[in-house]
Order: structure tokens, then C-alpha cells, then sequence
């Protein structure tokens, strides 16, 4: 009665379903699909709600899925196994081409255009016929679930072009496919950075693009849905980095992994304030002098931290999209140093003013200019930061988040001090 | 001579060649380029761009290009346009089809499928034949540039199904349509929100989904290039949300714009600053006899900024996934705060360690107690502004940006100046 039920829902559904079930009643309930719903399934959830539930599975149950699922989502789901189970479930499929194709893709990284290509795709010799074509399309079928398009190659697989769908139902059947496929076609090399990918992918409203090696041999194909998840899973990263969060944990995580991603950049956090803590020390004798210079160590610190994400989020967004970075270096100083000052300006007449109600006038002159001075300089370390982390490879969002918070509260209050030790001479 | 040059050129190529001009040269070398090149420039490059493009075209000159774009992007470069040249472009359209489409397509918001809806599409009768479907396809070829799929709708245009062109090439030329296509298909009305189409055509890798009216009679299709724009515009306005941007500026715009969209939050930031510093001059007093007690202000603002930011960020990403939230307001809490106190903790006691080092040993309890305190204050308000946010229909990804910042640097140094002075009956 179960199964019945179940087989009535989409795939997605009954995961959503799964998630809500302890391992037992999941488990069985899972037993009860047919392979093909719950291959679907395993190649759809969450990387480690997936490696969890596979747990207890034996070599010989994973291989069942995985005998019909995609190559490029089977690599993926094999990837997170251990490689013992994943040399047993390669050696237990039957279907020979699958594990041909697995063995091809295991050696990409995920971060390149071979990481993200399947093998299933219909090709087509140049000297063939439309009818042999769509012959062609009928034998494999089952195996690729999507078509799009047909790649034309000649007897060395060498990728020539392609022939859309359409225009193959539109042509006549004896046609040869040479006379009337289409040359002039975006592809990719396997050692493509999956952002250019992504970017020539959407750039042309491609819904799947073909991969060669560096002799132009058609390797794979990489299709657009892959693509839209790569997009969400890294727009999630990003914001994570932004917040401060290390490596990726949802809401629903447990307790120990929540902690365990917050730590390190809130210890960070910490270790920088004390460090400001330890300047304001340093100043302990102004202080005491004027206690009200006290007031102002906040708006330092945060204003500092608001105008360099700001300042590293233009950046990063910058970095992505590619443009505007053809300006030259001192064009863009020129061009943010005018920004800070005005906005520094603003600001620091609006606290002007606030000290100046509060009379405590001898302040006035210390807290306006720490404050340009702060924005200045917060500015300067916010473009530069996501640059150089750039440069070393690092995702450039880790800038606009606590770190950059975290030094331009320091470098805030440094500044705001030392204006103070020159400017009141005590 | 440029004109050749320029044809063997891909338009979103020739796109970023007429960035780096200026007006008068970009718009020669446009007028250059055949209608259809011209078209896919313009539907494809930035709205704020292509606003200012535009601007000394005429009525006429635009609706050249009008004449050949998809209907949804027509519409969207139209609702740009002041009313009166809109009105004029539609009634110069030679293409009575496209300005029916561009009527019925212009009532929808943008945030809804009916604004993101192209009426272009292929659709059959089900006792149509399969071929009968390949002349309609054929007959649409030019208008509609990817097919995906034939949709099958009754003679009251009730959407009833699809074939895809998959099939539609697999099946033999004189079967009905009624007995092959596929009836257990995803669609949409016109009124679900964006993020409703995004989650079901990313779920079940759809590359174009229906768009159907309350009575299911067919209106359009949404395709996957355009939900790839969404989705990757919904991230960067996420990220300018977070990082205290508003509206859409890119690095490249220019200074007034820059300063424009970074001012309010800003001021925002100076406003609590200067609040958080009227609570430290009410402080005063303990502070001219303890001096010491300024070294721990910065750590308290920029604890409660950044666990706000943590807990906050994790509830926003939480919201747009729609996982998780299915726990009852009462564990999602008993959860927060055993996180906050592991957290709250672990910095107490490092805080508490540097206070012991610096021997400022009176403050070793009111420091530390005021950070555990601060962090719980923090989770639970990183809770509950994203979520009020998200009931008001507010980007809740404001809430991991300044303004959470802002009132945990209040709230903190409140909190802190409290237990102050409690604990040392000052
Ligand atoms: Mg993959
Ligand atoms: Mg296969
Ligand atoms: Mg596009
Ligand atoms: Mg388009
Ligand atoms: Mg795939
Ligand atoms: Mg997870
Ligand atoms: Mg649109
Ligand atoms: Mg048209
Ligand atoms: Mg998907
Ligand atoms: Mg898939
Ligand atoms: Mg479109
Ligand atoms: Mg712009
Ligand atoms: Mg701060």
C-alpha cells in the first residue's frame, strides 16, 4: 500500500518525505521504491545527508543505483565513499560503459569542466544521415535522458559542431549531417575553471555545452541544471564566508557542527578586540584625564567595519562579474579615496554635531577628523584585501566579512587615539 | 570594413567592445550591426546601461529592434522606457503577433511568472499527429529560437500535457499526439512568486516550465536562461543587502551613485554608534574611577555584531531553503541558546584569561559574564529580526548586515556597562 502510495509522488517528494523519518522507517521505506525513483533520489540530496543515509548500505546496494544513474551525479555520490567501497561498487556494475564512464570521470577535480561533465550525450559522424541520426537518438534513449542537441564529430572524435534538435526534426531524413550542422559552437576544455563555465554557459543561454581535451576529442557534456547548482551552492558560500561561518552548515545541523563552523571567526573576532583593548590600554592616561574620550570608541570601530564590506563587497562583486577591473590602479584609488572623503565628510559632521550638543566641545575637532581619517583608511584596506586573497587563491567574500570587521575596528581605534594623544597634547 | 570584423563576432562579444566606448562611437558602430545582432546586444546587456543606450534613439529605431526580441525580454526593455515611447514602439510594430504578446505580457510584476513568461512557445492540439507537430514547429522556427518541447492543450487551449522533442523525433510521423505525450508535467500559474518557479524547475531539472492561468489555459513558458539570471541577480542583491549597500551600484558606476547607496546605512551606523555612546556617558562615573573598563568596549560590539551576523545569515539561508524550518519555535531556541553558551563561553574564558594576564583581576567576572550574556542577547536577536523582517516581506538578508551590527554594538556595550555595574557596586 506504501509503495503504491509513493509511487504516485515525484522524487523530490518522497526525499522531502525521507528527511522527515528517523534512519529506520527511512531506510525501509526506501527499500520499497523502484531503482529508478531511488536513484533519482540518492542523486538529488544533500552531499552529507546523503553520505549518512548510505551508511549502512553494502557495496552491492549502492551499485544497484548506481547502475542507473547519471555518470557525472555517479562520480559525484562515489567520491564521498571510501575508496574501498568505491573500487567494489565499480567492480560490481554490469553495465560495463557505466563503469567505463565512471573510471573517466573520477580523475577531474569538482572544480573544473571535467568535474562537472557527464559522458551520456548522442553524437553523430559528419558522413552520416538525418535517419541514422535519430537512429542513433532511439538506441540511446534510455541511457541519455535529455537530448538538446546532437555533436557532430569526424572518425577520430574530433568535435566538429552540432545539430540542435530542432533543426534535426525540421530536416529531411537522407539529409547528411555534414551539409547541415551548425560549425560555430561554444565548447570547453576539461581543465576550465567551472566560473568560466558558468559564465559562458549563461553569457549565451546555453542549456548544455560540450567537453574536449586539448585536441578537441568530445569528452562529455555539461548541462544546465548542474550549472544552476553550482551557481546557488556557490552564491550560499559566499554569504557563509561573508558571515563569518566556516565550511558549509544549514540551520538544521546538529549543535556540535554549528559551534564548530562559528568558532574560528568569532576567536578571531575576539583576538582582534583584544588587541584593541590592548591600544586603548596603551591610552589609559588620556582616559582617565577624559573619560568622554570613551564615547567614541564604538563609532570607530563601526563605522570602520561598515565602510570596509562595503568597500571589499564592491570588490568581490567587482572580481566576480569582471567588470570594471580594466580601470587602472590609480584611477580606482583616485576614485575611492573621493568617495570615502565625502562620505567621511558627511559623517563626520553628523558626529560633529553630536558632540558639539553633548558639549564636549574639546572633542569636536578629535572625532570628526578620526572619523575621515577611519573611513579613509577603512576604504583603502576593504579594496586591497579581496584582492591580494584573491590573488592567493582564496574566495575574496572571506574579506567582507569579520576580517575585514575585525582589523578596521583595530585600525579604527588606533587612529582615533593616536588623533587624540596629538590633537589635546596630553 | 568594421562590419565584417564585427560579424564574426558573437554579440555578447561585441557587448563588451561597445562597453569600452564612449557614446558616440558605441552608437555608430551599433548602428553598424544587422537588426538581429543588434537585438541580442540589447536584450542581454545591463538595465542601467541599456537605459542610457537608449536615450537618444527614436520611437522608430527602437521598435526595429522590439521586432525581433523574445516577447518577455521586449517587455522588459519596454518597462524601462517612459510611458509615451512605450506606447509608440508598440503601435509602430509591424508584427501585429509581438505587440499582442508584448500587451498581454506587460500587466505582470516582475516578481511573479507571469513576468518572467515568454509567449513564445510551440503548442499541438492532442488529435494533432506527430507530424501535423512538426509543421507547427516549423511554421514557429523562426519565432521561436529553442523548442525543448511541443505542449498539448485542448480546444479551449487547456494545457494537458507536453511531448518532448525527444519523443516527438522517436515517434513515427502519423500517431496521434493524444496517445504519446505526457500528462504528469510541471506547470505554473502566473501569479507564483519567483523563488516558487526557481525551486520547482531547479528540483526537477526542468530547462522550461508552462505558465498557465487559474483556469490551466496555457499563457507562456518560463526557460531556464532566464531563471539562471534571477538566480544570479538575487545573490548579488543579497550580498549588497549584507554588506550595507542598497540598490544595485557596481563598482564601476559612478562616484554620486556610489555614495548614494552607501550613505543610509552608514548614517544607520553612526546613528546607533552615537547612541551607544550616550549609554557610555551615562556610564561616566564608573568609568573616571575604572579606566580599564573602556579596554572592553570593542569586544563587546564586535562579539554581538558578528554572532548576529552567524545566527542571523544561518536563519536567512534557512528561510530561502525552506529546510529546517519545520522545528517548533521551542527547540529552534533551546537550540540557539545551548549554542550561544558553548560560544559564549568558550570566548569568556579566553576573554577572562587575557583580563588575568593584564591583571586587571576586578574585572575578570564582569567581562567575562558580559560576553556570555552578550552572545545569547546576539543569537537570539540574529534570530528573530530575519524572521520579523521576512513576515513584513523585507529582504531578511538585511538583518546579516549592519543593521544587526549596529544594535548588537548597542546592546552589548548596554549589557556590559549593567553587569558593570552591578557586580562592582559602583
Ligand atoms: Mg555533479
Ligand atoms: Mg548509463
Ligand atoms: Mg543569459
Ligand atoms: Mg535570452
Ligand atoms: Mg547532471
Ligand atoms: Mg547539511
Ligand atoms: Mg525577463
Ligand atoms: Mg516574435
Ligand atoms: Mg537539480
Ligand atoms: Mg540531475
Ligand atoms: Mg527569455
Ligand atoms: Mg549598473
Ligand atoms: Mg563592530
Amino acid at each position: 500500500y506504501l509503495r503504491a502510495a509513493m509511487e504516485e509522488l515525484y522524487p523530490a517528494d518522497i526525499s522531502s518525505i525521507l528527511y522527515e523519518l528517523d534512519t529506520e522507517p527511512a531506510h525501509y521505506l526506501f527499500s520499497l521504491l523502484t531503482t529508478e525513483i531511488g536513484a533519482e533520489i540518492l542523486a538529488n540530496i544533500d552531499e552529507d545527508d546523503r553520505r549518512r543515509f548510505l551508511q549502512d548500505f553494502s557495496s552491492v546496494e549502492i551499485a544497484r543505483y548506481i547502475e542507473v544513474f547519471d555518470s557525472d551525479d555517479a562520480v559525484d555520490l562515489l567520491k564521498e565513499q571510501p575508496i574501498q567501497i568505491r573500487e567494489e561498487v565499480i567492480g560490481l556494475l554490469q553495465d560495463r560503459e557505466q563503469a567505463r564512464f565512471i573510471i573517466d570521470l573520477l580523475p577531474y577535480d569538482e572544480d573544473v569542466a571535467g568535474g562537472l561533465m557527464q559522458k551520456e550525450l548522442v553524437k553523430a559522424n559528419a558522413n552520416w544521415t538525418v535517419n541514422e541520426c535519430i537512429e542513433e537518438i532511439r538506441k540511446q534513449a534510455e541511457d541519455v535522458e535529455k537530448v538538446y542537441a546532437v555533436y557532430v564529430v569526424d572518425d577520430e572524435q574530433t568535435l566538429l559542431g552540432l545539430i540542435s534538435l530542432k533543426n534535426l526534426v525540421l530536416a529531411r531524413k537522407n539529409t547528411k549531417i555534414g551539409n547541415i550542422f551548425d560549425e560555430d559552437i561554444h565548447y570547453v576544455e576539461t581543465y576550465r575553471p567551472v566560473e568560466e563555465v558558468t559564465e559562458i554557459m549563461q553569457r549565451y543561454d546555453l542549456e548544455a555545452i560540450p567537453v574536449v581535451n586539448v585536441q578537441k576529442r568530445l569528452l562529455g557534456r555539461i548541462t544546465i541544471d548542474d550549472i544552476l547548482d553550482v551557481v546557488t551552492e556557490k552564491a550560499e558560500e559566499d554569504i557563509q564566508a561573508i558571515s563569518g561561518i566556516t565550511g558549509e552548515v544549514e540551520e538544521d545541523d546538529s549543535l556540535w557542527d554549528q559551534v564548530k563552523a562559528r568558532l574560528p571567526w568569532l576567536i578571531v573576532g575576539v583576538i582582534g578586540s583584544l588587541m584593541a583593548a590592548t591600544v586603548i590600554r596603551f591610552f589609559e592616561g588620556e582616559l582617565t584625564k577624559i573619560a568622554a574620550l570613551a564615547m567614541f570608541i564604538p563609532i570607530m570601530g563601526s563605522t570602520g567595519g561598515n565602510v570596509g564590506i562595503q568597500t571589499a563587497s564592491l570588490i568581490v562583486q567587482a572580481l566576480a562579474d569582471k567588470t570594471g577591473l580594466e580601470i587602472s590602479w590609480k584611477e580606482r584609488l583616485l576614485k575611492i579615496v573621493a568617495i570615502a572623503s565625502l562620505n567621511g565628510l558627511i559623517i563626520g559632521i553628523l558626529a560633529g554635531v553630536y558632540v558639539l550638543i553633548f558639549s564636549e566641545t574639546q572633542l569636536f575637532w578629535v572625532v570628526s577628523l578620526s572619523l575621515l581619517a577611519v573611513v579613509l583608511l577603512a576604504s583603502f584596506m576593504g579594496t586591497v584585501t579581496p584582492l591580494i586573497l584573491n590573488r592567493f587563491g582564496i574566495n575574496p567574500a572571506v574579506a567582507s566579512g569579520p576580517f575585514i570587521t575585525t582589523a578596521n575596528d583595530l585600525v579604527g581605534i588606533g587612529t582615533y587615539f593616536m588623533i587624540a594623544h596629538f590633537l589635546l597634547k596630553i
